[in-house]
């Protein structure tokens, strides 16, 4: 038999194991021109809790009583498909099952020998290219320019930093522990960091730690720290909107200080992307993300959590930021 | 004698006659290398209420106690500068006075042929220039999208509209009164307007207005009518923050929904400018419009008040939507 997980019910607020349900159906058999999958590693990201809404967005919304899906290392354990060899892995957006099967369509081949195949769901997949492209194509960071990064500890924030430091900048990082202050500025060699839950002044702080003020912002978090990078931030400075995982679970619109105001008179920049924008340009991002691992210029973490079974609650825990650097769940 | 205006008091809230102040110093006399100047036609613009804010911008504040400025058309009634003639007119930021030298540092000589003079403080000069400054660098609207101005009426959204007509856009304007909405549609070519002084409902009013949604929104306004259009952004949209007047006279740090969800969930770029960022691409801009001008693709209104004493109240009337198009003070 094969476990598939299923969105019960949308989440109201910060998702509960009881939005999910466990069920069991048969196991599939590929088809000609399909292959057959076996579930490897089981990326669970914030921006899933987007697609719980019954909202419309970049991607259409989960459905309820269907399975939910993200990025899934898969290995081929069947192939009808001359595409694809028994023993290939694969890397794509799969459903929560154990196994399934696909005519591969949107799965990429990943290389075991170049790097560890968890990397191809973090530094080197969706989060590490993320980082790389939303700097690349939005915050252009320039030699001697200050890049602030909210969310610096997560899989997405450290790269982002780590990349401003091979690009020559300032690098200050926000995070919510002290565990992950220190980890930002040992591990990812950011030039300095925040610590939002002790900082009553985050604006102050801000412009403490970045005393020539801020020309990219980073912003995983959205919320009352972009309200104080905003006012911290140089004339032509670029907010790059990644992500606002600070607002993901509000259950009412979110308000807060219009900005125009400031975008005006600082002649600031503020784009919001998903990194599905730019697929075009996915390969030589993973080529250049491999080359600084390989350089050793590219630190990262995972946070690997065992069993198929704790997929929900992976997920629910990076709202509680138990993770460090990209979460996991290997099945 | 020579007549000066100058700050009396930083206005709070919507400006009053009482925060002007006249006096009168002696008529000025050019040294070697500098002009004498008679003020022609005074520009007078939203923006100023912000220089009369004593906070950080673009530009330095207005000080308390000194004169004005702002655009200005000047005639050379003496010049000891090889550059300058007497009988030339020059284009500049000049100071409310009468007379005044100059050494010819930032000032343009206008062509009196080509154009009428006051042209070049509306169409040719600052507003129309920021207008094709901020679609070209900025909202870059392509054939077939749809382009929302709000101030359609004005200065400056007037001459955006009417650029987006060029392009090959569906345009639709907002203002606040039903001779502006007349106005927009017959004397700009609108392909719809929307009054938000009337209309209960302006995300549906755009909704409706624009039946693809909205792929730029050239906004002068900020504020409420800023979330409406945010609302009916469609993917990659483009949002040209010129101006926020809807905003300008508030005491309090203005506050609404929050964007980031908004601009991520779409792509959205919000971006915010003074026309002052393209100083380099001024010329190949005042030249186009000058060509747009002379195959009558380019209509514009101007609103002229008779003499240098009624300044202040031509300044102060813009802020009740009293001008059509461009508000120019005629000495």
């Amino acid at each position: 038999m094969n476990q598939v997980i299923l969105l019960k019910d949308r989440p109201k607020g910060k998702p509960s194991l009881k939005d999910f349900e466990f069920t069991e159906e048969e196991k599939p058999q590929p088809k000609d021109g399909e292959i057959l999958l076996k579930t490897k590693y089981v990326s669970v990201d914030p921006y899933l809790r987007g697609r719980m809404r019954n909202e419309k967005s970049y991607i259409p919304p989960f459905e309820v009583g269907k399975p939910l899906e993200s990025g899934i290392i898969a290995e081929v354990i069947e192939s009808k498909n001359k595409n694809f060899e028994k023993g290939d892995f694969v890397n794509g957006m799969l459903q929560w099952k154990q196994f399934q099967t696909s005519n591969g369509n949107g799965l990429n081949k990943v290389d075991a020998e170049r790097a560890p195949l968890k990397a191809y769901l973090g530094v080197l997949g969706l989060t590490g290219i993320t980082a790389y492209l939303g700097l690349d194509k939005i915050g252009k960071p320039q030699k001697g320019e200050t890049l602030l990064v909210s969310g610096a500890a997560g899989a997405v924030g450290s790269v982002a930093g780590q990349i401003g430091k091979i690009k020559g900048c300032r690098v200050v990082g926000i995070a919510g522990t002290e565990e992950k202050i220190d980890r930002i500025q040992e591990k990812f060699g950011f030039d300095a960091a925040i610590n939002y839950k002790t900082t009553n002044n985050m604006k102050k702080a801000i412009a403490e730690a970045c005393p020539d003020g801020v020309d990219v912002y980073f912003d995983n978090v959205g919320g009352e720290i972009l309200d104080a990078a905003l006012a911290n931030m140089n004339k032509y400075g670029r907010v790059v909107n990644c992500g606002a995982i600070s607002l993901y679970n509000k259950t009412e619109t979110p308000t807060g200080p219009r900005v125009e105001t400031t975008l005006i008179k600082n002649s600031i920049l503020m784009q919001g992307f998903t990194v599905r924008d730019f697929v075009k340009d996915f390969g030589p991002a993973q080529n250049q993300l491999a080359k600084w691992m390989e350089q050793d210029k590219l630190s990262y973490l995972e946070t690997v959590v065992e069993g198929f079974e704790n997929i929900p609650q992976a997920f629910i825990d990076l709202f509680d930021g138990k993770n460090k650097g990209k979460m996991i769940v290997v099945v």
